[in-house]
């Protein structure tokens, strides 16, 4: 292991690593290797590019706070996760509704309402009404399914962005009916900027991004023997509906609010009906892409 | 860009960063994602160990302090530094001593000697003397060459380390005199192991890698219009000398020390002679791999 080459270096990592007794690891570890080994000599990287990496990386890391998750940030706006998302999808058994992005704003504990309540603690913004019913494949009602939302307030911010993580607003857990029927009371979110003053915004602005989602609301929907749907719908209103700086838009995600729906559970306010269909689960399986921020550190072991 | 699937997701990236006005960093990034996203899809990689990976990133960043560098070590682990420092040397305008890894332990300030010196302030270990002379490719004289040197202690700690960079030691600057010569007192180095207490660590115990560094003595040289010469020499002694958990070791750096050199500029002290050639530098070159971990976080802007 002396007198290594652009070429052999490579191998020589493989042979430090051989031991690892963890085969998945090993796996992991052995294709990032080759594959950041050839990024380097793709490009030629400098060591003065290098260096700059070093910096963005340990900002990014510093960055991170129990309320903000800088790294999903950047795996975001770089397509990996919702890569992570699809290569996931296609290992489900059954596919129900698309899924998207979980994103860096979920937040375990949310307040547990009634169904027809309203998620927006402090805001007075117009309202808006989601119900809809969750299935299965075939549309059979799964009674009591899980619902958990969260999404922007009508100016574009999440609780944690505004309160920085000391009071939660915008989200809410409800159970479903007996027909897996849910409904509740929010505002119309707008779309935003992701968080732009940290060296994720840095690397957006670099590139001449215009660092939007469109506006949406996300969602996490659960039910026994059911893979956990981890999604968000989207507003076709929204002028970045085409560009979403973290590519989590699918067609069959975009809805409009109708005015005068005669089917919605409450009357006189714009309604969004979504159905949301659950596929069923693997053995032991488990559905997220992202996670609360608080969480992650202890995850790191 | 909607329906993404996991093979046009690369591409729509692509499309947003396709107005990135720095055409190196469009070309870097551009080959980043498409190896990130060829190394996600090789492997399939779960949410759940990209969720661990975001952790294991987010615990190397939190970890760096103004004395530790995590994200380099972690970058030595993996064999990048190393490659990165081949790829720079392939670009020499001429090859003097081959270079060898800056690595986290560099900093800048270091105190400057004497020649016949010693660089241990609080180490009262046997000693060890070092000379040499810094040359041009074809052994010309460079007068009042630079020649900066750390390394651990005989116990195999550095300064950083021991006293959290509140104390400096076993490190220091020296002018070469009108030939070029350089002599200087240290003690034996030892051997270490690299941090073990972080999230770098945790990973090479998974790989079950000894994690040790053969002893060594970094040098930074340098002389104007000469490119400037990262390089390090390794104790020939040392059990570690075929397995440089870093990937450091070249045949033409390893040495011994010689008990009684008749050449020595001391005597009665072991003595290892080395003589450094500098290439000639290109235009505006720097050269270093690695750097003072406390200026990284300036530069990441």
């Amino acid at each position: 292991m002396r007198d290594l080459t652009t070429t052999s270096v490579t191998d020589a990592v493989f042979e430090q690593m051989g031991e690892t007794p963890n085969p998945r690891l090993k796996q992991v570890m052995e294709s990032l290797v080759r594959h950041m080994h050839d990024f380097a000599r793709d490009v030629e990287l400098t060591p003065d590019e290098w260096l700059k990496a070093i910096g963005f990386l340990t900002k990014v890391g510093q960055t991170c706070t129990p309320a903000r998750q800088e790294f999903i940030l950047l795996s975001d706006v770089l397509g990996f996760s919702a890569l992570v998302n699809l290569l996931h999808d296609k290992t489900a058994v059954e596919l129900g509704t698309e899924s998207s992005l979980l994103g860096p704003f979920y937040q375990q504990n949310a307040p547990s309402f009634a169904l027809g309540d309203s998620i927006a603690a402090t805001s007075d913004e117009p309202e808006l009404l989601l119900y809809g019913q969750v299935t299965d494949k075939t549309g059979k009602p799964l009674p009591n399914a899980s619902v958990q939302v969260w999404q922007t307030d009508a100016k574009g911010e999440y609780d944690l962005q505004k309160f920085h993580g000391e009071q939660m607003d915008m989200r809410g857990n409800f159970r479903c009916d007996s027909e897996g029927r849910f409904h509740f009371r929010a505002v119309k979110p707008l779309g935003y900027y992701i968080p732009m003053d940290g060296p994720v915004g840095a690397l957006i602005r670099a590139q001449r991004r215009h660092g939007c989602r469109p506006a949406h609301i996300h969602f996490l929907i659960g039910a026994d023997g059911y893979r956990e749907l981890v999604t968000a719908i989207y507003l076709a209103d929204d002028e970045h509906i085409d560009s979403d700086t973290v590519f989590g838009v699918s067609s069959s995600l975009v809805v409009s609010p109708r005015d005068n729906d005669p089917d919605a559970p409450i009357k006189g306010i714009p309604a969004i009906r979504y159905d949301f269909r659950l596929g069923r689960a693997a053995d032991n399986e488990t559905g997220r892409v992202g996670a609360d921020p608080s969480q992650i550190l202890s995850m790191a072991e």
